[in-house]
C-alpha cells in the first residue's frame, strides 16, 4: 500500500528542519542580496512566453535550436543595463534551466567576447563594439580554436595566417584535413562572425598561435563568405540548443587590423613585437573553470533536490503484509547512496564561492598592477597557485557531478529513465563539462605538476602560499600520525594534509629519479603521471574539506550543527573512499578507518532526517526543476501522470497502417516447393 | 603535427600482437562455431535495407519507432526456423547492434511469450500460439508487470484481478492512480495483448499477485477494446525505439482460462490449488540476469573497440615543436584509464560464457527433476547459488560497463560528445540495466542476503557449493595473511577470499547484533545492509576473477601470457581500488600494496603494447561498431567528416529568416521616456 500524494510525506520532512531553511539558502548563494537576485531572474524567465520548457523533452533538434534563438531577444534585452556581477548571476540561473540556451549566449558573449576583450586593442574592442558585437546588432560571433585533430594542445593548431605585406592582409588557410576547425559553437548555422586561432606566420617565420577576427557570413541573407565552408556537426549526446559547426578557410584575406593585438602587435612592415609577460594571458583561462565549480554544485543542487523529494515519497516493501510501504529514503543503502552527495554539493558550494572571490581580487590586482612594481612576483605566485587550483577543483567538481546526477537518476529508479524526471538530459548537457575547458585529466595533472614545482620550491627554501601551505611543514609532516578519535575536524585536516604531502613527495622522487637517469624534465613529469594525479585528486578533495570547514564559521547558528555534521560526512566518506592511501602512509589505523566508516553510517542517518529541508534551501523553484517527480508540493504521481498525458495524447501510431498491419495480418506465403516426380 | 590517416597507425599497432587474433576470437565467442554464426548475423544484418543504421542518430522517435517496425518482418523470417541456441545468439548481436530494437523484440519474445512458456499450461500456450504469439500472425504481446507506484515490489502491485464465479471470468480493474501499469514496453503504441501481473481475488480472498492474458486492442484497427485505457510514456534517456506505455484497466472482463495456470491453479468452483515448490518459479527470473552479464561485456568490447583504436591514431603534444605529435595511448594516464576497463571487460565475457552454461545445466536439470527425487535438495541448493549469484553479476557488470562507456566516451575528448561517435547512445541505451530485471542495489543485497544465510548455515555443519566454498573453510580463513608476493595468482585468490569471508562475517555478526536485541529477520538484514552490500561487491568481483582464471586453462599457449596479463592486471587493479579493505583485513601489508600499484603500472604498458590486437580479437565489424572513429582501417578523421557532411548538407538554418534576422538587423525601439516641463 502506497499514499496516492507525498504531500503529507513532504510537510512531515519539513517539520524536522534544525536550522532557517531560508537563512540557509542566503549563505548558500552568498548573501541575501544574491538570493533576492537570483528569485527575481528565477521569476522572470518562468514567466517569459519565451522561457516556456513544457515540451522541451518533445522537440526535435531543429525546434530546440529555433526556440532557443527566440530566447536570445528577452535576455539581450535585459543584460544591457546589468552590472557584470548581476549579468554573472544571470548567466548562472540560465545555465541551472537552459544549460543549451547558456551555450547559445556564452559562446557569442563568453568565448567570443572575451576573446575580443581580452586580446583587442581599445580601439579594436571600440570598432567591433561599434559593428554590435555587445548587441548582436549586425553580428553573432564565435570562437574558432579547436581543429579536428587538434584540441588540448593548442600550441599544435594548423590553421595558417600568413602574412601579406604587400597587401596589409592576412591570409587566413586551413592546409588539411585534421586543420579543419571542428566544435565551433555558433558556427554551424548561427555566426556571422569568427575569432580565430590560427598559427602567424610573418615573413616566413612563425610566431605561434594567435588570434584574428574573421567574417564568415553575410548578416543579411545568411550567404557565405569567399573562400568560407561550413557544416554542422549535427546531434550531440546533449545542447543540441547550439549549432556546433566545422569551418574551412580557403585562402581568405582579412586587414592586418583584424589580428587582435593586446598582446602581440605586427606593425604595417611586419615588425612583431610579442608582450613581457606571456603569464598574464592566463588570467583568461581561468574564469570559465572557476565558474564551473559552482555551476557544477548548482547542477548537483537541481539533480539532488529532484532525487530526495522523490526518495522521501517513493515507498518500497512493506513491513507486514497490507502495512503501508516505507519510504525508500529510510533504507540504510539508500541513505548511503545520496547523502554523500549532498554532503558533497555543499562542500563544492562554499569552495565555489570561496574561489570567486579570490579570482576577483586576483583580477582586481592583475588589472592594476605594473610589471615593473616589486609586488608583482606575490601576484605572479597567487596567479599560478588560483590557475592550478581552478584547474584540478574544475576536473573533479565536474567528474563529481557528473556522477551525482548519474546516481541521482538510479535512485528514482525506472522513473530516472523517463525525459520528464529530468535527470537524463541533465546528463546529456552535463557530460561535456569533463572535456571543455580544458580536458579533466590534463587538468589534473596540470595541478599536479604544479604542485611538483612548489615542492621543489620548498626545497630551495621558498614558502609556499597558502592553498599548499601544508608543504610549508616538510619534511616532518610526511611522517605524521594522527593518534585519537579519527573523526574530529582537527585530526581530518592533519590526515589530509599527511597524504597530500606523501602524494606529492611520491611524485616529485619519481619525477627525479627519472632525471637521475637523464631524461628530460617532459619525460619525468611523463614517467610521474599517474602519481602526479593522485597527488591532484587528493589535494582537491582537501581544498573542498578546508573551504567548507571555514565557511561553518561564518554561518548562522542554529545552521552550524547541520553543516558541521554534512563538512564531516563530506570527508570521511573522502578518506573511506581512499582509505588504502590512509593506511598505506600509515596516517590512520584500521581501528580508526572503522571507526570512520561507522561514523559515516551514523551521519548518514542522521542527515537523512533533514534531507529534504536542506534540498528545500537549494531554492531551486519547480520552474527550474521542471522535474514533476521533484515537485515542491509532494503530489508527484499526479504531476508525472499528467505530464506525460498532455505530453503525449493517445493515438494509433502513426505508422500502423504503413508497417504494422502487414505483420499482424499477414498472409504467409506458400513455400512453393516443387514436389519433384523423383 | 599529426598524420591525416591512422591506417599505418593501426597496422603498426597489428604488427604487435603476440597471440592469434582469430582464435582469440573464438575463444571469446565461446567456439568457432560460435564466431562463424555471430558473423553470419552480423552480415546478414549489415545487407539488410531495413537495417540500415546510417542515420540512426538523426532520427526522431517517430521515425525511429517506424524504422525498427520495419526490421521485425525480417528477423521473424529467419527465427522460425532456428534453434534456441542459434536464436539466442542472434538476439546477442541484435543487442550489440540496435539496443532499441531488442527491447523491440524481448518485451514480446522474452517477457510476454516467457511468461506464457513459463506459466501456462500447454494447452494455454497451444492455443495463443494457434493466435500468432509466436508468428506475431494475429498478436504483439506486452508484459503488464509494474505499475506507477510499484516497482522491485512485485508483492505490492495494486492491480486487481476478481473471480466472478457467476460468469467463470475474472474482473482486471486498476484501482488507483499508483496502481497504473506503467514503463510497459509496447503497450504505448503497438500491443495488442498483455500478461498482467494483478492480486487474485477468489471468493473474497487474496492469493497474491498472479498472471493473465488480457487483450488490450483489436488488430485489425487498433481500436482500444472496452475498459482499456492506454497512452505512451513519451520521450526516454535511450532505447526510444520501444513504445513504454501506461495501462489502466476499468472492471475489463476475460474468461478464467486466461489466467495462466501452471503454477497456481483455479477451478470452475472457484478452488484455488497452489503448487508444491514456488521455488521452482526463480528459474525464469534467472535467464534474464545471466543475458546480462554476457551483454554488458559484448556492450564493453564496442565501447572499448573505438576508444582504443581512436587512441591509438589520436596524438597531442610533440616532444619537440614541429614533431609528429604523441599517440594519446602512449600516455600513462590514458593506459591507466583504459587498460583495466579492458582486462575486466575479458573478465566478464569469460564469467559470461561460464554462468550461461551453469544456468543451461541448471535449467535441464530443473526440466527433468521431479519434487520427490531425493536429489532435489542439491538441485534447489544450486538453483539458490545460481540465483543470488546472477542478481550480483548482472548488477555489477552493468554498473562496471557503464562506467566502461562512460570512460570511453571520456577517452574521445570532444569528440565523445557527438552522436556520430557511438558512446552518447550506447550509454543512453545502456542505462536501463541498471535498473530493469531488478535494481542493482535490491540485487547487490539479495546476494548478501545469500551470504549470510551461507554463513549460517555453514555454522550449521552444513557443507556449502563452489561458488562459495571459500566459506567452508571458516573459521580459519579469517585471520589468513597473504605472505609473499601479492601478484601471483594463488596468492590473489587467497586474498580475495580473505577478505570476503571477511565481508560475510561482518555483515552475519551485525545482523545478529541486530536480532540479539530483539528484532525480527528483516530488521536486522536492514541493519546490516551496506555491510552486506559490501560482502556482496566483493564476492562479485571475485566470482569474476575466479572465472578468468579458469578460462585461461582452456586457452590456446599462445594466448596464455596475455590473458595472464589481462587477468592479473584485472585483479590487481580491483584489488588496489578497494585497498582499504584489503589493508584493514591485514591480508596484505603497505608494502604489498605498494607492490601492487607498481604492477598495475607495468601491466597497463604492456598490454597497452597489444590494445589494438585485442580489440580486434573482438571480433565487432565496422558495420556493428557504427562509428567513424572506431573503423577498422584507421582512417577516422576522414570517414568522421564524411559522415558529418553527407549527414548535415549546408543550408541556411530554416529559422533564419524567424529569429534571427529579427536580432541582426533590429532597430531598438526609442525609450519613449517623455522630457517632463518640471
Amino acid at each position: 500500500m502506497v499514499p496516492q500524494s507525498g504531500t503529507n510525506d513532504l510537510n512531515q520532512e519539513r517539520q524536522k528542519a534544525s536550522f532557517d531553511v531560508r537563512k540557509m539558502t542566503y549563505l548558500l548563494d552568498g548573501s541575501e542580496a544574491f538570493t533576492h537576485l537570483k528569485e527575481q531572474f528565477m521569476l522572470e524567465m518562468e514567466r517569459d512566453p519565451t522561457f516556456d520548457l513544457s515540451r522541451i523533452h518533445d522537440m526535435t533538434k531543429d525546434e530546440i535550436r529555433e526556440a532557443v534563438m527566440k530566447r536570445v531577444k528577452s535576455v539581450l534585452a535585459a543584460i544591457q543595463s546589468e552590472s557584470v556581477e548581476q549579468a554573472r548571476m544571470r548567466f548562472g540561473v540560465i545555465s541551472l534551466v537552459d544549460p543549451g540556451f547558456m551555450t547559445r549566449m556564452g559562446v557569442h558573449f563568453g568565448l567570443f567576447l572575451g576573446a575580443l576583450t581580452g586580446q583587442g586593442t581599445p580601439e579594436q574592442i571600440a570598432y567591433w563594439m561599434g559593428k554590435g558585437a555587445f548587441t548582436l546588432n549586425g553580428m553573432i560571433g564565435c570562437f574558432a580554436m579547436t581543429e579536428l585533430g587538434h584540441g588540448s594542445n593548442v600550441a599544435g593548431l594548423e590553421t595558417l595566417a600568413v602574412f601579406d605585406e604587400e597587401n596589409d592582409e592576412f591570409v587566413i588557410h586551413t592546409p588539411t584535413l585534421t586543420a579543419t576547425k571542428f566544435w565551433i559553437g555558433g558556427a554551424g548555422q548561427s555566426a556571422t562572425h569568427s575569432a580565430v586561432f590560427a598559427r602567424m606566420i610573418v615573413k616566413g617565420k612563425c610566431y605561434g598561435v594567435k588570434s584574428f577576427i574573421v567574417p564568415l557570413r553575410d548578416p543579411s541573407d545568411f550567404s557565405l563568405l569567399p573562400g568560407i565552408s561550413i557544416g554542422d556537426l549535427g546531434p550531440k549526446m546533449g545542447r543540441n540548443a547550439i549549432d556546433n559547426g566545422w569551418i574551412r578557410f580557403t585562402h581568405v584575406r582579412i586587414p592586418r587590423s583584424n589580428m587582435l593585438m593586446k598582446h602581440t602587435k605586427v606593425s604595417r612592415e611586419g615588425v612583431v613585437t610579442e608582450p613581457p609577460l606571456q603569464q598574464l594571458a592566463y588570467g583568461a583561462l581561468i574564469l570559465g573553470r572557476v565558474t564551473m565549480i559552482m555551476d557544477s554544485a548548482d547542477i548537483a543542487k537541481k539533480a539532488l533536490t529532484i532525487a530526495i523529494r522523490y526518495s522521501a515519497i517513493r515507498r518500497q516493501f512493506a513491513l507486514q503484509p497490507g502495512e503501508i510501504e516505507k519510504k525508500i529514503l529510510d533504507y540504510a543503502t539508500h541513505q548511503y547512496r545520496l547523502m554523500p552527495l549532498l554532503a558533497t554539493t555543499f562542500a563544492m558550494n562554499f569552495a565555489g564561492l570561496e574561489v570567486t572571490k579570490i579570482y576577483d581580487s586576483l583580477v582586481a590586482k592583475l588589472d592594476s598592477i605594473k610589471p615593473s612594481d616589486p609586488k608583482i612576483g606575490k601576484v605572479l605566485d597567487s596567479l599560478k597557485e588560483t590557475h592550478a587550483t581552478a584547474a584540478g577543483l574544475k576536473a573533479f567538481c565536474t567528474w563529481t557531478t557528473l556522477n551525482i546526477i548519474e546516481q541521482s537518476r538510479q535512485a528514482l529508479g525506472g522513473h530516472g529513465y523517463s525525459s520528464y524526471a529530468g535527470l537524463a538530459s541533465l546528463y546529456q548537457d552535463f557530460a561535456v563539462q569533463c572535456t571543455w575547458e580544458g580536458d579533466n585529466t590534463v587538468l589534473t595533472l596540470q595541478l599536479g605538476r604544479y604542485l611538483i614545482s612548489c615542492y621543489k620550491e620548498k626545497l630551495n627554501g621558498k614558502d609556499l602560499p597558502k592553498g599548499v601551505a601544508y608543504l610549508n611543514r616538510l619534511p616532518e609532516i610526511l611522517v605524521q600520525r594522527c593518534e585519537g578519535d579519527p573523526t574530529k575536524f582537527e585530526n581530518i585536516e592533519k590526515a589530509f594534509d599527511v597524504v597530500c604531502a606523501n602524494f606529492v613527495k611520491k611524485s616529485f622522487d619519481k619525477f627525479n629519479e627519472i632525471l637521475a637517469r637523464g631524461a628530460n624534465e617532459d619525460a619525468g613529469l611523463e614517467g610521474c603521471a599517474t602519481q602526479r594525479f593522485q597527488a591532484a585528486k587528493m589535494h582537491s578533495f582537501s581544498y573542498l574539506f578546508k573551504k567548507f570547514k571555514d565557511a561553518i564559521q561564518k554561518a548562522p547558528m542554529d545552521a552550524k550543527l547541520i553543516l558541521e555534521k554534512l563538512c564531516l560526512l563530506y570527508s570521511l566518506f573522502t578518506i573511506q573512499e581512499n582509505a588504502g592511501s590512509f593506511l598505506q602512509f600509515n596516517v590512520f589505523s584500521s581501528n580508526q578507518i572503522e571507526m570512520i566508516q561507522n561514523k559515516v553510517l551514523e551521519l548518514c542517518s542522521e542527515i537523512r532526517n533533514e534531507a529534504v529541508p536542506l534540498v528545500d534551501s537549494f531554492g531551486l523553484s519547480d520552474y527550474v526543476l521542471n522535474s514533476p517527480l521533484g515537485r515542491f508540493d509532494g503530489d508527484i504521481y499526479r504531476h508525472y501522470f499528467d505530464k506525460i498525458v498532455r505530453n503525449n495524447p493517445p493515438a494509433v501510431p502513426p505508422y500502423f497502417e504503413r508497417t504494422m498491419k502487414p505483420i499482424l495480418s499477414r498472409k504467409d506465403l506458400p513455400s512453393d516447393r516443387i514436389e519433384l516426380n523423383e
